[in-house]
């Protein structure tokens, strides 16, 4: 199997819940960036990044212009080989950042075909663990009032979810805690099988001592976990957090590579693992972060793309969630995550699945 | 003073020295993304990233789509403000890498307005504490025969350069010995002054135990420092290095953030700190890894961008040396770097005095 053909397609679409977190604002629309690759016995697979509305030209410009070519007539199943070769054809503008999501799209591409070659699920040719996983309503949901809330929440709970997050990181640290004091208090009203697991992110908006202030008072209601407390390049004050806390400290969807995780974990700062298969460079990086994670004894949890993050999390053994995130792309996928009894199944379909129809999307050619 | 426009170019423009190293293999080209800003006082400021020939497309892409826009009608005296608005702006896909570049040409055109307005060079709106800094003749030179690379040595020395750098990293370790040692007897051969420094480049092709196997024969020819043995993703291992050998290890120029030198520092991994402004996110986060280097008692020495690092040597008290690079920017600039006696010049001009003259660049669209 040889790569004959690739193309690259720049889409801004709209969200179906656009709402808040402590700091990146208001977000209403995401940056879609697709791989289709093209072989010459007919497979054709694709990949995607997403941003959170800025990069996704940079991120097409590096595919297009430094990146393809290193595809056309390679086999995909050398994998590893061609992902050696993006890391270091983007080296000098590398290690991170926008390289890592046009190697991820790629990457994501290159697995789908050799899953669909193989005529089986992405996870399926991983190695598989289980065919489902829990999922957690996550919530966007910062600006919303308390009502709207706890309205958001009894969605979750509706769903069968056992287990959801909010946002933390208003202003006032005493709304904070009202908040997730509220959603506590409604969950238990609302458990069926067991209580209801709940979790608060920070998004990167407090330093040390808050975090451990606040996070000893979500001690007491009996929260999960606390994530991003700080900024993703504070990894001693992230150890300083976990260390402080007997709630675990939740991170990774800002760390790009699995040399920033190795340093998080071997640091003994993160108690759980939250790669992203786009943020950290696809589905080959993923899977090495897993198993650093398992060698530590730490679980994983992803975040966002949760269409494609089933099948990976289906195939390790330390799964523990996968985010159901309010941000969804399904108005815009072929075929939508199918959730039952709060769980996501992975799709029995060969390669990853996770494929947009176009006649949703229009193109950008770059120009906002 | 007001921003009231700002444009960007992107050219690729041949070396007049084009060699090769133990990494990157033969390079021929750069490419160039100028800035410029345009002020309500008439000021017209630039600044630009280099690549070494990919990547430039995408930079230009985040600065034309992502920040432009963050700087109109803004003061450029708000230079630190201006450089978190940006960091936040592009944090999803940066933290470094593209990112890092396109920040960097912008921070460089803000600090160049502010010298202007001052109509001062740049260097003396920082603080000085000199006006010229020593230089050292670096060669890009792994492909050079014996005879050629002493041929190479001999034009620094004539040119009264103090320093000298070459490459090592061949396959056969005996080569690179043998290399270092020639080297070292034209040197011994060739002072006048005293003896002329000599310091070697790996460009991470090493492992820690090669590292310092290649280190401590090193040492024994009076090698002043070994310049990044290893990945820059592997802080315990220069550490490694740095603590087994007497001879001093360098790195920097993949470093693209303050956190990473901090990292890099802080561990004990670096003797003497190589910020490349284009590379690290400009003049201000130069300045900041400049301070850190100070605090730990650690020199400085700038990678690459002479022209422009000529007035931030100037401005610390922890300057070593300037790389007088082998891939020279002169051809394309209105006033090359003058050198004089082994130093490097302070330009007496006002701003950063590094300018294009644009009749000799031809602008890329982004197409190869």
């Amino acid at each position: 199997m040889k790569i004959k053909e690739a193309t690259t397609g720049l889409y801004r679409v709209p969200l179906r819940n656009p709402h808040a977190d402590a700091t990146h604002g208001h977000m209403n629309q995401v940056e879609l960036v697709i791989v289709k690759l093209f072989t010459d016995v007919g497979i054709e697979a694709s990949g995607y990044a997403y941003t959170i509305g800025r990069g996704g030209a940079a991120i097409k410009a590096l595919i297009d212009q430094e990146l393809i070519h290193l595809l056309l007539n390679e086999d995909p199943r050398y994998v590893e080989s061609l992902w050696e070769k993006m890391w270091w054809q983007l080296h000098w503008v590398g290690r991170g950042g926008v390289a890592t999501f046009a190697i991820s799209a790629i990457d994501m591409a290159l697995w789908d075909a050799i899953a669909k070659a193989a005529a089986q699920p992405l996870g399926a040719i991983l190695g598989l663990h289980r065919d489902r996983v829990p999922v957690y309503g996550s919530g966007v949901d910062l600006n919303l009032t308390l009502d709207e809330l706890l309205e958001e929440v009894g969605c979750f709970v509706e769903r069968g979810f056992t287990a959801v997050k909010i946002k933390v990181g208003k202003n006032d640290p005493e709304e904070d805690l009202e908040r997730v004091n509220a959603v506590r208090n409604f969950l238990d009203g609302a458990r069926g099988r067991g209580r209801i697991v709940l979790m608060v992110d920070a998004n990167m908006r407090w330093d040390v001592p808050k975090a451990i202030t606040m996070g000893r008072e979500f001690e007491k209601l009996g929260v999960l976990w606390l994530e991003e407390p700080l900024i993703p390049d504070d990894v001693e004050g992230h150890a300083k957090v976990a260390n402080a806390l007997s709630m675990a400290v939740a991170a990774g969807e800002n760390l790009h590579s699995k040399y920033e995780f190795k340093r998080y974990i071997s640091a003994g700062a993160l108690d759980i693992v939250q790669p992203d298969v786009v943020t950290l460079g696809g589905v080959t990086e993923w899977l090495k972060v897993a198993a650093i994670a398992e060698a530590w004894n730490l679980p994983v949890a992803t975040h966002f793309a949760d269409e494609i993050h089933v099948h990976l999390l289906c195939a390790i053994p330390n799964a523990m969630y996968l985010e159901h995130h309010a941000y969804r792309l399904d108005d815009y996928l072929i075929n939508p995550l199918v959730l039952k009894d709060g769980y996501a199944i992975m799709p029995d379909v060969p390669g990853h699945g996770v494929y947009f129809d176009e006649t949703k999307l229009t193109p950008i050619d770059g120009v906002k």
